[in-house]
């Protein structure tokens, strides 16, 4: 039997931490005075009632988590707060359509960035501060759950690194992610405020220099600017950004041994290496693209290709131009960054670097063992050679990422879409990015999609974010069959 | 050392049976009298000149054929046929560039049937029996390569089913070889003349029946009216191609088996299941979108539905409809289906039927494992368990086949094609189909590629043709080192 009460005492319980930061944004929406103050106010409110009531009416409730439990809560964090995060949208009238505004908010909680917003400059601060608020929630969570708890569920690119996360490993769940949590927390934390400072000191106003701050380093990408940061005609607000794109798609636990000067250990990590070694591979390439053929000076184009390139791979969708009007191989390359993702253990989405990593080193092999049928040759990450079971799981996620894209890219059709939109929709969801190619391309957004389409694609999102098996073992009948 | 001696001599026999074939073109060419006589006389005298110099030659060859020799022969038997075999074209001026001559036998040695031809009625006869005939010869190597070579060399999607092989199976490699190859080409042989006589009775003349067997059975798909199957008004004929290009696409000892009324070997296969499966599938959709948003009758729409997909799902690339003109969804469904190919041990290329399935078998059972992970869950085909080695084989082509697919587009797009017309260029020559989508749709053709993109089409047909690994393990340096 499932434990269904401490399902509902978990929810309870993190439905009283969103009402925490919709009362933090209400602050803000009074500090400004705007008429999104109400919407804020009542929905704080009723997070905080429901998270009673639901604690109230689960106090009894038997304190084991199981598997089981775990994969049921992890999957309805995301929904129910983006269930509940969407009100102030429609309650306060900036975004009328609750359809919209859940897209909106589930959108900013899988930190994909995806919009259905014609005029963001039009929204009040309160509502600005709390969509963005929604990306860095997210990227907490995430943090916490790919590197503390899908590891224990044998999922994730990070069961590789399990033994390497920094911290006590005692046998107890409970205190191994609060104390893994505390520490990573403490670096995004100080990586958020350290960028806040900087874009300030760049000419952003603090509002603007919070706001974006909190979507970098959640890899989320909300601005809040239609032009996003081609908003921003500053070289110095660019780098910073790139910077720290770069650095929200590192492992986290990467940082934490470079805070402590274990420089070693960073650089001798291979998917480090790799996720370095794509983008400098793909910027090379684009910037030559645009100097050589688009007539760009040679810092426009390298400043250019970087920022795509990093806010691609990082699956942040920031953008700095319309990459879609650049030569089409161009858009192809981009296109096929959208497969890459960030580091595992970061806030990235999409396939992520150490999967892609290994899927090319064990085809190389593949060639050697060809060629030496009877010799043993395994594929090896960080000098360690890897089991078969992993190679298996990760083939296996690989294939459900590409058997949801084809399948997903003819639903998206059904609706009327051609091709380039289609796969741009659905490569932009599912990987957590936000503008895709096509319709919904970088000076574009999601509002023109259907209904139904905006459902979908916002299955995609949460799909995408929790590594796919996390919410595709729920729909296994094994799951449900003691 | 690789003996090169014994590779030269085998070329050379190789070139005799080349020059043998063009010989019976010329025939054809002399009954109807065309201006294509003489370049064929040349080319047949030429290839027979190489053949008997290079057998004098190496006369003194030591007979022993290795892992390595053999990779080499395979390769360069496709390559050096095309290279002769383009001759004709040239020398008769049909088609007065090299380039274009060798992308139109290359493709159809490798089965692909991706033409530059604009004006395919105006060709002499000569010419066109010639290029049909690549097609069927380049289908009678395959079928050998994918069920009695390349399952030694432990690749090729038909290891699996090495065992049931019909045939003896003794250590010798040239008599299980020679007794293979006979009894699948008698099959192959039997089917192109049944087809034939049901083409005539169907209402083609000799001429075009015998060409459209010919490149039915290769799944080449070289047709000889510029409108490909769609010149032809005639369910019967149109009918009775999809049959053959079923048979075509279904692996040959299963026809065996058929031949010799063992029906339930046939049922009981499971990617003969898996194909049947994906057919009646992507049929029923289509045939639904066609009669109901597209207002065709429900014959033509089911007719039109089924035809394209088998000629696509089975790489032939036959048309009897533009299905570019189609809603954009089944359009991108056609897109997809390019990525499955025929059954291991058929003519079809791509991926194939066999590969898919445990791919989708080994994602399901992933699901299973994560709930259960210390239970012990095989992958089984055909209810034998699939080893691990063969399940990384399967990863290592399929990534190796998404990354080529990747790498070329962005080549073909820095041609200075659109994203739809690139993925379709390389997903059409990759998997041998023929006709993509965008500039190279059904009612298009390649003459419009660049020189440039003309050879490295070809190239992919090559590695396409010749499953990926037989080729690439040429360039892998462990290969070259002793």
């Amino acid at each position: 039997m499932i434990n269904k009460k401490i399902i509902l005492q978990v929810m309870g319980f993190l439905l009283l931490i969103e009402g925490f930061f919709l009362g933090i944004s209400s602050l803000v929406s009074l500090y400004y005075g705007q008429y999104d103050l109400v919407a804020l106010l009542v929905t704080t409110a009723l997070c905080f009632s429901v998270g009673i009531i639901l604690r109230l009416l689960t106090h009894k409730a038997e304190k084991n988590i199981g598997k089981r439990e775990g994969y049921i809560i992890v999957s309805l964090v995301w929904v129910v707060f983006s269930l509940f995060g969407a009100f102030p949208f429609v309650i306060s009238g900036a975004i009328p359509s609750y359809t919209d505004a859940f897209f909106e908010t589930i959108s900013g909680f899988t930190t994909t960035g995806a919009s259905i917003l014609n005029d963001i400059e039009a929204m009040p601060q309160g509502l600005l501060f709390w969509r963005s608020l929604t990306q860095w929630l997210g990227g907490m969570g995430i943090i916490v759950l790919s590197i503390a708890i899908l590891p224990m569920f044998g999922i994730g690119g990070m069961q590789l690194f399990v033994a390497e996360v920094p911290g006590p490993t005692p046998d107890k769940l409970h205190p191994r992610i609060k104390e893994t949590a505390k520490r990573l927390w403490g670096i995004y934390i100080l990586f958020t405020l350290t960028e806040v400072i900087l874009l300030k000191l760049g000419g952003m106003d603090w509002f603007d220099a919070v706001n974006h701050s909190f979507t970098t380093m959640a890899t989320g990408g909300y601005s809040t600017k239609q032009a996003s940061i081609a908003h921003f005609n500053s070289p110095f607000i660019h780098y910073v950004i790139i910077v720290f794109m770069f650095l929200a798609g590192t492992n986290f636990t990467l940082s934490y041994f470079a805070l402590h000067l274990k420089f070693g250990k960073v650089f001798k990590n291979e998917e480090f290496r790799y996720y370095l070694g794509f983008i400098i591979l793909f910027t090379v390439a684009i910037t030559f693209a645009l100097w050589y053929f688009e007539g760009y000076n040679p810092e426009n184009s390298f400043r250019d290709s970087l920022f795509q390139v990093v806010s691609i791979i990082t699956t942040t969708g920031f953008v700095t131009a319309d990459y879609l009007q650049w030569m089409p191989f161009v858009i192809v390359m981009i296109f096929a960054l959208m497969f890459f993702g960030g580091s595992a253990g970061s806030t990235g989405g999409s396939v992520k670097i150490v999967r892609v990593t290994l899927l090319l080193k064990n085809s190389y092999q593949e060639l050697k063992r060809i060629i030496h049928p009877n010799a043993i040759i395994p594929v090896r990450i960080n000098g360690k050679s890897v089991p078969p079971q992993i190679i298996s799981n990760i083939l296996a996620f690989v294939v459900f990422y590409m058997l949801i894209s084809i399948v997903s890219t003819i639903v998206i059709s059904a609706l009327g879409y051609d091709l380039e939109t289609s796969l741009g929709a659905v490569a932009a969801t599912l990987g957590n990015i936000g503008p895709g190619i096509g319709l919904v391309g970088p000076i574009e957004n999601y509002a023109h999609i259907p209904v139904f389409g905006k459902w979908f694609l916002s299955f995609l999102m949460l799909i995408g974010r929790l590594e796919l098996f996390t919410v595709l073992v729920l729909f296994s009948p094994a799951f449900w069959k003691k």
